[in-house]
């Protein structure tokens, strides 16, 4: 045999109870959360009850109160989760806490599992990732970092700015990458909620609204933090974000393939089931073109994502693979969800059908954790060198 | 010569005052309206500053009080005042009242001008235009029609639903569609906003947040109006339809053409600001493709939206050519819209930076006023029975 | 574990086995087929040395003398013969002939086997395959078949005309699909290539140049096939179609894989060997752009190749899973080649650089073996059909 | 009024005629110019046919023998001279004459009209334009320009290479791009067709098959020229290539359209006579989609043409805008095209259909005269250059 693609039980297991508790407990909490945002309570809400429902954490390792379960198995329930926008919190495997903790289990110190790793794995508490800087800082190109840790007696001072970092209000501590100001090399530091040196600013005003703790900026000044809010080991940031790069990037295609789905599978329940021009929606056949493109990317997604998702499973790095297929995927169910507001017709742009709020929500992940265009000019790169290694003109 | 492609004096003074009118006094207003949505009375300020400015109603007749401008030189104005949100309202050429107030104009009889056109014309009230209906009314399809008027004692009794009305919270008059529940010919009847068998219901949670009045429910449970409710003549309910539709459809290109234009510059602004990999953002070859793309499409949009516009300011009825106009340039607008925000990064998904507003707003342009496919079904229809007649096989 | 799509070892070895040959033995051909077309002596010529590097038929069973691989296993060895036009011909797996072999080693009648199958697959013969019929005939829509066979004493009667036959010139059969003139049912006959009422025309002069035999006129008048010329058994035309078609698409989808890899190296090779603008043109961003596409639509068409390849394989009939790899990889390897020849630049639309040889011969792949619009209308029924299902609508 | 599109009256006059001309007189020539190719005997046939038909060189001056048409008519003229690939060289308004006869008519002295000019425009002779060389010469980037030309006594000796020269073989004279050995500044030279230092090699054997004279390489040994072979003043290469470059890619877009516009035409002939699922093909949706979409991208194209040709006609230089125009354009009828083969199946990828044909003929435009890339670049650097410049960031 050449490949294997089939479902081995317990993961098949995990979907089917993933599915039941999306319809039954997820999906209708979503009109509340779209009409009045996403807060604390409603979190809890819906993380008592996937507890309950035997569905936490997939992603994260048995010994931690996960599933256990290998990345490429990870694929098939992250996207069963992503069916619902609020599927993913319901889990514990949203982001940025689901790559934070992926991170933390590979780097964070003995105290560091125990103070921050185990209770955000347990959903005792959330976190963020603070990277992103405002221009010209540290975007699409992370080498431009500007935030500073200054050494000091004990520990370290952090001076800087960072902005759309996703859930920062409410986090109960941030992971902020920082430059040595003398050595100029990249840490991660570990930042409690509470320090008096960081704050937390406005929401940006961004086309999504279901991300809780919103995009935020956040500000050091001053803030003092000790040596061992080091993580992992200092100097070593550049190569830890390479740690969370690769695996968190496919897990939001995962989550957004299943929303893609989700839009997907609404629109062609309304073109089954409306009349138009004397016949089903569904048999007009530019109706069906929409249809079927939906149903061939959603396969091609699924298919790149899965052996990507292989790749890492097996120890890879999958840096080149998953920038392919990130771009890729994060295209695709921009492709998706766009032809599903189309084919939905003038409702389709509303929350109500759930479509137009997916419409609005995935647009910032053709640009987050790598925009296409960084994505590109990094595949290409790579294809160049190997193309001029092999000609000898490297 | 063949063609004359130059801009009247006139024309011209007009557009350099919109501009400035836009910039100086409309955009200011921007980030309010975003936060807060647009209510009577930012609308009124919004007018009177208009009033003021010396650019109010460009394609409204010059005896109503408008600008009088031919419809080819209306698109060159509307597309000023588009590169705001807020612009169309502000200088009161904003859907639906601006399609209305040309229906009114051209169909109205005499008590109708005064008590409704009049009025209209001088932003004293708004309006709304009742057409569509939920499956399976009448919605892509109008002669799917289901909301009737019958016969009685001095008048009409409306019954049925529509659905996703513009503009029909605080609008003083709807223009209903509906079926004469004994002919089957389709009338269009004046309703005073205060009718009490009317009743507007909520406003769909929709993409779009800067349209006064909402996109509504809109429900009449034996509404009676009087005989001379009937706009212009009864049973022209299609014709008059087809009246409204075009210059309609093309007023929508002009002011998303100018949503679109001011998408761009933002997001060409940041560019040539902000440095990435070494270099300006402006300069990267990805980033240059966008760019060129954009000024591409927004040329080949108002290339093709001037002709259009000529052949109706021609008398023409420009069915075809607007469809195809329509088609083309709600697509143009989306592409730019989208490159945009993908070239302004994280803060392009954003109100902050206009664009992520433009990129919601835009979305429905591509379905309301004749969706993508039913132009390009229609466009089909024409072009194969023209072979058909030419081959002798029709 | 998940999935598994590690490549098996004597697969691996059959990859580096084919890549050599081609590089070594292929290639050096491809001008003088480009300049003077595939004749019979350049295939006995390629056919030989193909035997004589261990690479013969991949995909045949191995007591067929073929290389007996899973059909997954196939996919992976097929795109590496593809990477020349002339491969698959040289390997005895190209078009119509292994989809024949494959047809005949399910259906075939032992004395067929003797007769047919097992010279097919040694190199001996060449096939073709009979169904695509001038309008109103058979073609995007196989049940228009209009050529008939009349039942005469001990045998048949063939009357009709097929077009675009590909390979016909020269074939030592035709498996030709007839509407049994009574009772209307679909059956294959096998006609062989000497029968005198069977006229093989001219090749029409279409966009590709290197199948050998052309794509020809058949005609039958008369033609008589004794009883035992019917494959397998009477009236299961459409049935045995089937079991043609989705391993003919996939392996279609392929070889053509490995053209478009071709295509995209041949310009990656002149990408980094090239100075425009004062760098390397493979740097230029646009370029860059290019590149990564190509790298893209290649990983997302292998990995979904691959997984419709082992469904198949496992037992799957993979009606739809094959149309939807059918259209993904069809256009992607069509965008892929097209982006290789823009790459390129003006010596990417020639001959020498086979770019341009690639890009005529590939287009007709989105045509042949299911139109992509008849793929999608199938692929849209059979989701709206499942919509429906589980709505109760059905 | 703003705007006029109206077509003059003896436009439309020659337009009627020249449709006729193509109709009765050149369609009927073109399968014989697809299997035999083109040769002097089938040009003086066509060009005899076309003086007679009154059709003669639309786009020369009425001085000249020319129709002495605008620059925006010749816009109508030539996209009707382009519905059949023969057309042009009919009416001796084809690549490279036609752009040689601007260039000559613009800068070439007294005698170099007498000598060069008239009997071109006469159709006594034919020409080519040396100006892409293979890499690393001039080639997307015209700077890169290595063809020498050293001072001798009376003339110049021309050392270089050329390559893909359009029409060589038979030229009488060629226009030949050379950079001056001691200046390093580029000149004109006309370089007569037997001069015995330059040598036509072989036809680069390209998707195309229809230019007479083929694209070849031009090899310059010592090749000596006389002092007044410098076309216009010498040092002024680069200033003459911008005189030629915005017209010549307009009329290219021209004549393309018009191919375009004739593929879309065949298509859908086909598309209203045939019966596929019970239906006319032309009615499905998926062709309608397909049949739209050319009618969009056929009016869109043409009026961005206009626009960009009344520029050029009253007096503007248009590069900016020709840029636009050329990508736009030649993407749109590539696009159109496609389309144009899909809709026909099978036999669209002929010879037959003229389809095909067009497809192969096509895919070089969007790489000749300014590749779309090269383009992009330099609308996208004009347009940060503006943005720069009123953000005061210059």
């Amino acid at each position: 045999m050449a490949f294997d693609f089939s479902v081995p039980e317990r993961v098949a297991e995990w979907r089917t109870r993933i599915a039941a508790f999306v319809a039954e407990t997820v999906i209708p909490l979503e009109q509340r959360a779209f009409a009045d945002g996403v807060d604390g309570e409603l979190r809890d809400e819906l993380q008592e009850a996937a507890r309950a429902a035997g569905v936490w954490a997939p992603q994260a390792g048995a010994a931690l109160g996960g599933g256990g379960f290998r990345f490429d198995e990870v694929a098939i329930l992250l996207e069963e989760a992503g069916t619902s926008l609020l599927g993913p919190l319901a889990l514990n495997c949203a982001a940025p806490d689901e790559g934070n903790m992926h991170l933390l289990d590979v780097v964070a110190t003995g105290d560091q599992r125990s103070k921050y790793l185990e209770p955000l794995v347990a959903g005792a508490i959330r976190s963020c990732f603070a990277m992103t800087e405002p221009p010209p800082g540290a975007g699409s190109d992370p080498s431009a970092l500007r935030t500073v840790a200054t050494r000091t007696s004990g520990g370290w001072l952090i001076n800087g700015e960072k902005h759309l970092i996703t859930g920062a209000a409410g986090a109960a501590f941030v992971i902020a990458m920082v430059r040595d100001a003398d050595t100029g090399s990249a840490s991660m530091l570990l930042v409690d909620g509470d320090n008096p040196g960081m704050r937390v600013g406005d929401h940006a005003r961004t086309l999504d609204s279901t991300m809780i703790g919103g995009h935020r900026q956040v500000v050091f000044e001053d803030a003092f933090v000790p040596d061992d809010a080091v993580l992992g080991e200092p100097g070593e940031g550049f190569r830890y974000a390479q740690v969370r790069l690769a695996p968190a990037r496919l897990t939001h295609c995962m989550r957004w393939l299943g929303a893609a789905r989700r839009a997907h599978e609404i629109a062609l329940e309304r073109a089954v089931g409306r009349e138009v021009f004397g016949g089903r929606l569904a048999d007009q056949g530019m109706a069906q073109a929409m249809i079927a493109d939906n149903e061939i990317d959603l396969a091609a997604a699924r298919a790149l994502l899965w052996q990507t998702c292989w790749q890492v499973a097996e120890g890879g790095r999958g840096t080149e693979e998953s920038s392919r297929a990130k771009v890729f995927i994060s295209e695709a169910t921009s492709r998706i969800v766009d032809r599903a507001v189309q084919l939905a017709g003038g409702l389709g742009t509303s929350d109500d059908l759930v479509i137009g709020r997916i419409y609005a929500e995935i647009r910032a992940f053709r640009i987050y954790d790598g925009a296409s265009e960084v994505h590109r000019m990094s595949i290409a790169k790579r294809a160049s060198r190997r193309t001029a290694t092999r000609l000898g003109r490297s």
